[in-house]
C-alpha cells in the first residue's frame, strides 16, 4: 500500500507547494508587484537633501524638521493621531509617511502637491507646520558657508534659491523606499517567505475587494477613493479631501488611498487618524468600503498578511549639519505674545 | 655668505618649529588634553540605549526625544537660547551638549545630578520637558515586544524597569565622545594641525587665564564656578546655578564649567543662552570672568582656536524603532484643557 500510494502522495505534495506560489508563478496575475531598491542617481543631492530633511533651522522655531512629522525611526510618520506644529498646534491631519512616497500619484491625502518636489516646499512654509518663509529658510541657508560651499557643488549656481532646497529634499526622498518585505519575497516565488496564516490572509485582502485600491508597488498611493463607499465614514475631522482641489462636489471625503507598506509601522491610520490599531483598521475597511464585516478570525489573518509587508527600512546616517555663522539669523521659537 | 649662514637659518628654523609645539612636547605640561574615542564596553546595551534616546513615546506627546534637545546632528545642543519642552514651554535654561558629557564632574548646570545614568531620569519626568512619569514610561516600553525582547537580552530581568532604562541611555550617551578635533593632533605633536593664528589664539586663551576654568580633557565640566566673578553678569534668567542644590548662599550663580568641546557648534552660550557668537562668548568670559577686554584681533584669534576644538563627531546610525502594539497605551500630546 505504501508503494501504490506515494505517486499520489508526491503528486498532492507538488499540488499544494503549487497553491502556495504567487499567482504570478501559476500563471496568474497578482495585483501587488514587489518594489525594489532605490536607485540614487545623484549622491551629492542626496547627502545635501538628507541635512535639509533634518535641519531644523528650516523652520521658525528651529525645532522642527521634515523628520520631525515623518520620523524615520517610526516608518517616516510620527504615530500620532494629527501631528504636532509650529507653538505646539494640532494639526488638521494624520501625517502620512514619506516612505515609498515616490510611489503616490500625487502629495497630501488630498493631492494638491503634482511631486514630492512641490510638497516639499508646502510645510516650511505652512504657519501650522515649521511656520516660516520660503524667503527666510533660503536667507539662513546663504548665510551659512557650508550650505553655500555644498549648494554650490550640487547645483552650480551662485546663490541657494527654494527650488534648489525643494529639489534636494525630492532627491533624498526618492531613496526612502523599503524593498524585501517578506511579501515581496513571495511574489518573487519564495514560498516560505510568508506563513499559512499570512498567505490566508493575503487571500482574504485581495478575494475581498481590497485590492481594488490597494494595488501595485505601493499596494496603495496610486488613486484617489471616497472614504465611506458603502457606509458613511463618521468623523470629526473636517478635511473634505479631493474637493478642497477640485472644488467639486463629487470629490468630497476622496483622499488618497494611503500605501500600505510597512503599515505594521505607520499607526494610527486613516486621516483622522481615529484607526489606533490595524485590527480596528481592517474593520471599518470592510465595513465602510466593501460592505463587510469581517470575522474575528478573517481580521487576524488580513492583518497579520498586513504585517509582511514591512520592508528594509532605509539605513540612515544621522547628517552633521554645518553651523550657523554669525551672521545667520537665530530662530524665534516663542512669540512675544503667545 | 649663503654657506656661512646656513647653520644659523637651520637653527633658527628648527627652533621656530620647537616652539610650534604644545608645550607638553617642548618638556611642559599643557593644561588641556586630547580625549580618546569611546571604548564600548556592551555594545548590545549601547544599542538599546540609542533606540530609547531617539524614542518620542518616552513623552507624554509622543513627540519629544532625547535627541530633540540633545540633538546629534547640531553638537549634541538644539542651538536654542532655552529648549522647547512639552506644550511649546519655554525652558529655564540652555540646553547642555550631550558630546562628551561623560567627562563632566556632574550633570545639569547645577550639577544636581551625579552622573549620566541619574541624568537620564530627568527630563522623561519633568513637566517642563517630557511631562511623562517613569511609571508611564516603563508600561509603555513593557507593551512593546521589540523592547520587551531586547531588554530581557541585555539585562537578564523578566521585566523592564527604569533603572535599565536610564542605565541604557547612559551607556550609549557614554558612547558621544569627539576625538582627533584639529587641537588635539597639534596636543599630539602635528604642529600643522593648527595655523599661526590659531596658535596665537591658544596661547592668548592659555596666558589669559580662560584654562583656570576651562582645562582638562573636556576643556571645562569639571568644576563649579561663579558666573561674574569679576564684573556682576546680568542676566533676566532667574537660575540661582549650584546653590539650587546645597542650598549655600556661597553657591548663588556658581554654575558647571562648560566643556568648550565642539563649542562651534553648540552656539548659543552661558546657561542662559545669552551670546549668540563666539566672539560675543568670548568677549564678556574676558570682562566679568578674567576683567580683560580683549581687542578685537584678540577676539578673533581665541575664536579661531576655539574652533579647532571640533572632533570627529559620532556616527550615528538612526535606529528603527520597536512598533507600538495594540496594548501599548497611546500618547497624549493635546490636553483637553490648554
Amino acid at each position: 500500500m505504501k508503494t501504490t500510494l506515494r505517486p499520489l502522495v508526491a503528486a498532492l505534495a507538488a499540488a499544494a507547494a503549487f497553491l502556495a506560489l504567487p499567482a504570478h508563478a501559476q500563471g496568474a496575475q497578482e495585483p501587488i508587484q514587489p518594489i525594489a531598491p532605490a536607485v540614487v542617481k545623484n549622491p551629492a543631492m542626496v547627502e545635501l537633501g538628507k541635512k535639509l530633511w533634518f535641519d531644523p533651522r528650516l523652520s521658525k522655531s528651529g525645532f522642527i524638521s521634515c523628520n520631525s512629522c515623518h520620523n524615520l525611526s517610526m516608518g517616516g510618520s510620527d504615530n500620532l493621531k494629527t501631528s504636532i506644529g509650529h507653538n505646539w498646534q494640532e494639526g488638521p491631519i494624520n501625517s502620512p509617511t514619506v516612505l515609498n512616497s515616490s510611489m503616490n500619484v500625487a502629495q497630501f491625502w488630498d493631492g494638491r502637491a503634482g511631486n514630492l518636489k512641490e510638497q516639499a516646499g508646502g510645510p516650511i512654509a505652512n504657519p501650522g507646520e515649521m511656520a516660516f518663509t520660503h524667503e527666510l529658510a533660503v536667507d539662513m541657508l546663504n548665510s551659512i558657508p557650508g550650505y553655500q560651499a555644498e549648494f554650490k557643488k550640487v547645483f552650480s549656481k551662485q546663490k541657494i534659491d527654494i527650488d534648489q532646497v525643494t529639489d534636494a529634499i525630492a532627491a533624498f526622498e526618492e531613496t526612502l523606499v523599503t524593498p524585501n518585505s517578506r511579501f515581496d519575497k513571495w511574489l518573487k516565488g519564495d514560498a516560505n517567505a510568508i506563513t499559512k496564516t499570512e498567505l490566508e490572509g493575503y487571500k482574504l485582502f485581495r478575494d475581498s475587494g481590497c485590492v481594488a485600491c490597494h494595488n501595485g508597488a505601493a499596494v496603495g498611493g496610486n488613486s484617489f477613493q471616497r472614504m465611506g463607499l458603502v457606509e458613511a465614514y463618521k468623523t470629526s475631522n473636517p478635511a473634505e479631501g479631493r474637493a478642497a482641489v477640485t472644488g467639486k462636489d463629487a470629490d468630497r471625503f476622496n483622499f488618497k488611498v494611503p500605501t500600505l507598506r510597512n503599515v505594521e509601522l505607520t499607526y494610527p491610520y486613516f486621516h483622522d487618524g481615529a484607526a489606533d490599531t490595524l485590527g480596528q483598521a481592517v474593520d471599518t475597511m470592510g465595513r465602510v468600503q466593501l460592505g463587510k464585516n469581517f470575522t474575528k478570525d478573517e481580521n487576524a489573518k488580513i492583518v497579520a498578511f498586513l504585517k509582511t509587508l514591512t520592508g528594509d527600512q532605509p539605513q540612515i546616517g544621522m547628517p552633521v549639519l554645518p553651523p550657523s555663522s554669525d551672521a545667520t539669523p537665530r530662530p524665534t521659537p516663542f512669540d512675544k505674545k503667545k
